[in-house]
This record gives C-alpha cells, sequence and structure tokens, in this order.
C-alpha cells in the first residue's frame, strides 16, 4: 500500500540546492563557536595565572621591622588584618575552581554544539567573578587606608612603617583585579556561545 | 512536469500525528522562556529596591555627637570615608543602570525568543553585579573596622562613639548584598533563556 505525492521540480530543484547551503552554514557557525570555546581556554589559562599571583604574593606577604623593643617586636603580616585572610582564602577558593572549570572548557572545544557545559561554566564563573571581586575591593579599602589613613576615624597610615608589606598587598591586589577582569570577559565568551545562532 | 514520490502510508500517518506534537512544542518552549523573562523582570524591580535602599540609607547617613568642644564638634558622615563615598556613588549607578534596564526587560517578555536584548542584559548585569559586589565588599570591610577596629595597625573602632551612624552603613551594607544576590540570579536567568532549546 503506498500513497501518491506530486511534487513540482522547480520546489525540488530549490530543495537540492539549499541543502549544502545549510550545511555549510551549520559547519560556519561550529567554527564559530570553537574559536570562542579555544579563545574560553587560553583566558582561562590567563585569569588562573593572575589568581594564583595574587593568593601567592598576599599569602608571603608580611614585614618585621629591623628594630624591637624588650616586649614586643614590630612585625606586620596579612593575618593580622582579617579582610587580607578573607582575600588569601577567597582568591585561593577562585583559582582553584579556575583549574576544576579547564576539563570542561576542554569539552567546550571539543562539542562547540553541546549546551550543558557551557551553562554549568557560566554560572560558576558568575560565583567566582563575585568572590574575586568581593576579595580585591575589600582588600583595595584597607589597603588605600594603609597608605592615607583616615583623619576623620583618627586611623593613621602604616605603610611608613611597613612599606614592603604594603608594596606586595597593594601588588596583590592589582593581580585579583587582573583576574576579575579576564572572568567577567570569561563569562561575556559563554554568553556569545550561548545564544541560538 | 512532476516527479512521483511514493510514500508508504505508516510514515504518511505518523507524520500527521507527530506535526501538531511538534507545533506544541515550541509553543511550550515560547511559554517557558515567556516565564522566564517575567520573572527577570519581578526579579529586577526587587534589586531596584534594594539598590535604592542601600544608596539612600548610606547617602542619609551621619550623626552628630550631643557634646562638643570650643573648636570641634564630633560628628561622623559617610563622606567621611572614601570607600562609603565610592559605594554612595556605584550604588547609585547600579540603581540607575537597572531602572534602565527595565524596557529591556519588558522586550524580553513581549518578544521571548528575541536574543538581542538578553545578550544586552546578560553582558550589562555582569558589570552592574561587579560594581554592586565591589562596593559592597570594600564598605563591608571599613564597616567591621568600624565596630571591631585593629589592634595590629592600632585602629579603633569608631561604633562606640557614632552607634547610630555604624547602625545605618549596617543596613546599607545589607541592602546591597541583598541586590548582589537578586542581579547574580538575574545572570543565571538570562543564561538559562539564551541556550538553545
Amino acid at each position: 500500500m503506498s500513497t501518491r505525492v506530486d511534487i513540482p521540480a522547480e520546489k525540488s530543484a530549490v530543495a537540492k540546492v539549499t541543502a549544502p547551503l545549510i550545511g555549510a552554514s551549520a559547519h560556519g557557525k561550529g567554527g564559530y563557536k570553537k574559536g570562542l570555546a579555544i579563545f574560553d581556554f587560553v583566558l582561562r589559562l590567563g585569569a588562573i595565572t593572575a589568581a594564583l599571583a595574587a593568593t601567592a604574593t598576599m599569602g608571603t606577604s608580611g614585614q618585621t621591622l629591623p628594630f624591637f623593643t624588650q616586649f614586643f617586636q614590630f612585625e606586620a603580616g596579612y593575618d593580622d588584618l582579617p579582610t587580607f585572610q578573607f582575600f588569601v582564602i577567597a582568591m585561593a577558593i577562585v583559582s582553584g575552581y579556575l583549574v576544576l572549570s579547564l576539563p570542561f572548557s576542554i569539552v567546550a572545544i571539543i562539542r562547540p554544539q553541546a549546551i550543558g557545559p557551557r551553562l554549568l561554566l557560566i554560572i560558576l564563573d558568575t560565583v567566582a567573578l563575585t568572590l574575586n571581586t568581593a576579595a580585591a575591593a575589600a582588600a583595595t579599602a584597607i589597603v588605600y587606608l594603609a597608605h592615607n589613613g583616615n583623619a576623620s576615624a583618627n586611623w593613621l597610615g602604616i605603610c611608613q612603617q611597613f612599606g614592603d608589606f604594603c608594596q606586595s598587598v597593594s601588588g596583590a591586589v592589582v593581580a585579583s583585579f587582573i583576574a576579575a577582569v579576564m572572568l567577567m570577559f570569561l563569562i561575556v565568551i559563554s554568553a556569545l556561545a550561548l545564544r541560538k545562532h
């Protein structure tokens, strides 16, 4: 038993011509998404470097002054200020997350059309960006205070005494801001890769 | 001129049954995206409220103590601390952006399948989230210092003297964190709405 369908010849010809075009278009989109995925991977490596540098610089910062009284030796370390402790913990978490996210980034390169890894990456990247920005901003507020002090609150700057400590802490803050900017670009890349066309 | 195509009857019957199903499925996806867009709009209204509350609370915070010497009156205001000034400016920018983003959110409700407004919203939301988090975290670091002081840096807490000021400032920080959490959900919603299926 069979049904007969009549198709005009012109329509059939159109179908033959457009079919390969659609195929080529889909392939071109895949290449564009693959490029985005590779850029994502490279940017992720850069963000790991910046985040690790920030963690290490802050974690090893500390300075002991070359003079001391009988009862007290003057030293400053990141663990004297709770904000800097938070900075080290938060940036360590961000670094760890970024390293663990590399396999998902590789999956996105191999399968540019897959949505799952992309969606996971954009959501976790947003969380990491928030943590990173919070650490960087809080540390910046304290570093500014350490440099300039505040006359109204009667807080004196400590960078006159602990110049080396302040310098390494400032370096760590700059590195964490670089990591934050890279994370922002990672989110934008994921958003571009998630869209339909 | 015509081409003859033979279609087995069973296949034709299957095609007839599945066609309406596919149509219903496509409609369901549109409804799902429309629901996400409406949720986006409501969440955006909540974020505006929280951000405006944070801005207003911090901007009007200030306390004058009821005693004074001949030359000096004791008062504390948000403009005494640069971090709180940054907080007010940043939260005002975030509030303004959120209000301006409402039309785009409405466009996303009317046209759930449109990609342009979604992509614009997710990128600008990311920028707003970063600004909001930076303001909240920096203010938190200073508020913590105002409450507890820091023995190592020889900074004394000022909340013993300026209790009301500290309370309104803490309230503003909490409101800004609520706005930040809402912005994070907005980004996740946009990411879900951007995906293919």
